[in-house]
């Protein structure tokens, strides 16, 4: 038996919006034993230098191995553009983002070649999503738009109405006008818009949810390098694990919103300690 | 004559926001010259560290003081909230937040002692405003509202509609149950939105804006400290300067649209160059 199977995955977020990652990660690979850490205390990192996010990502990978984890999810789309090549140059274990999962099941999934990107401001800006695409297909036509709203929309968790219909008819609407194919929810919290935003672009675009498609790809890693985990008892898979670096405002409510249960396990990290794990 | 009036007024913000102070004072001081500093690199302020929103503030009054500023506005309600005292015990020039100002109008316009304050997550979760309104009545009935949703929209700059209407009315909701009689708009995004909020609260309700309250506390400090500049030329006034960080997508645009005519004299700074700027 491969020792290193029992071991369990960790995943990383800025914040809150990784457990969207989490979930679809729970619901792909249930047996599986999944340690989260999101930095809420300096959340967001899409306004940071390129080495501030890979700083802080050191710091977190460091943490999760402290945890002995046989894989690392990078569930944050900053973090994903910036820091993965200098996390994979340091560590030796498989390390995947949710830019490339997206970008790949995208291409699949758009045979004319017509994409769309929709993120937050510093995602669109970035153009990750554009360069992994036309590395993988460089006759893509592909269309970003960046929809600064609708993370605090999420956040605020407003039932679906007028004010999101309104919203997201607005961020759209150059998708009616010159259809897409796909489209890649570029942004871990709005796989919870999902149902709404198929409604407004129609039903004949297919929606890329980058937290299942990276389950996906995590999956296909574990069977290839014999890593999965077996069941030893009934509640081996269950022990997952949240870290937080802060509890912000209505934190309980919004997590266990995103998670789609109450949270266990959760435990706050200061930043203080994070700071005193050696970096690599 | 005091050689000193003939210099300009600082101004900073972490952002755009402060331009909306910036339209305040060259509407009530016509004469007097601005410099303003938007640290659009470092953009929000709300989500960093006491310290860290110090130092950067440390940066800035040193970068405007080589521009020889007679008085510094700090049109940032978390640079005001947290760095103002650091900030007046380095320097001894007058030094201006944008809390103060706020809160001393909304008392004077509430007789009933009922006031309502709305901002951004971060300035409602500080407290600042509850600190500066109870410390000038104690007997205050003060109700908060976090509204993580207007700056986005304020920034987008859609046209006032059905979006916005259903935004605000789930905002001020509380307020119409529990009416107050000033509410102090404490971000300086809100002043865009002031029609739309003073609709959709109510002709009641005296709306306070702090750029405004803000440019005159400046005016009472320079006509007491005899610091009015007295024009010399036609066109002397008309000199402001401004500089940012960073030159964020859509900046011309947004910027325009804050200051509600084109942007002259602007300038980038290099983080870098601020970085060796000594701080005193």
């Amino acid at each position: 038996m491969n020792q290193v199977a029992q071991n369990p995955i960790g995943i990383f977020d800025s914040g809150l919006g990784g457990i969207s990652v989490v979930r679809a990660m729970m619901e792909l690979l249930p047996d599986e034993r999944l340690i989260y850490f999101g930095d809420t205390a300096r959340v967001p990192y899409g306004s940071k230098s390129n080495e501030t996010v890979r700083r802080f990502s050191r710091q977190i990978v460091n943490f999760l191995l402290d945890h002995q984890v046989k894989m690392v999810v990078v569930a944050c789309n900053t973090a994903s553009a910036i820091a993965l090549d200098d996390l994979r140059g340091r560590w030796n274990l498989p390390i995947i983002g949710v830019i490339e999962p997206g970008a790949t099941a995208a291409v699949n999934k758009s045979p004319s070649n017509r994409v769309g990107v929709i993120g937050t401001t510093s995602t669109i800006h970035s153009g990750a999503y554009e360069k992994a695409l036309l590395t993988r297909n460089p006759n893509l036509n592909i269309q970003s738009k960046a929809c600064p709203l609708l993370v605090p929309l999420v956040e605020e968790g407003w039932p679906e109405d007028d004010v999101l219909t309104g919203v997201l008819e607005r961020y759209l609407s150059g998708y009616k006008q010159s259809p897409v194919e796909s489209l890649i929810l570029g942004c871990t919290h709005y796989p919870y818009l999902k149902e709404a935003i198929q409604r407004v672009i129609g039903p004949d675009v297919n929606l890329i949810d980058s937290g299942e498609e990276t389950a996906r790809m995590v999956q296909d890693i574990l069977i290839e390098k014999s890593m999965a985990h077996t069941p030893v008892g009934q509640d081996a898979a269950r022990k997952h694990h949240f870290y937080v670096s802060d509890f912000p405002q209505r934190f309980q409510e919004t997590a266990s919103r995103f998670l789609g249960r109450p949270l266990e396990n959760l435990f706050r990290i200061e930043l203080e300690v994070l700071e005193s794990y050696s970096v690599g």
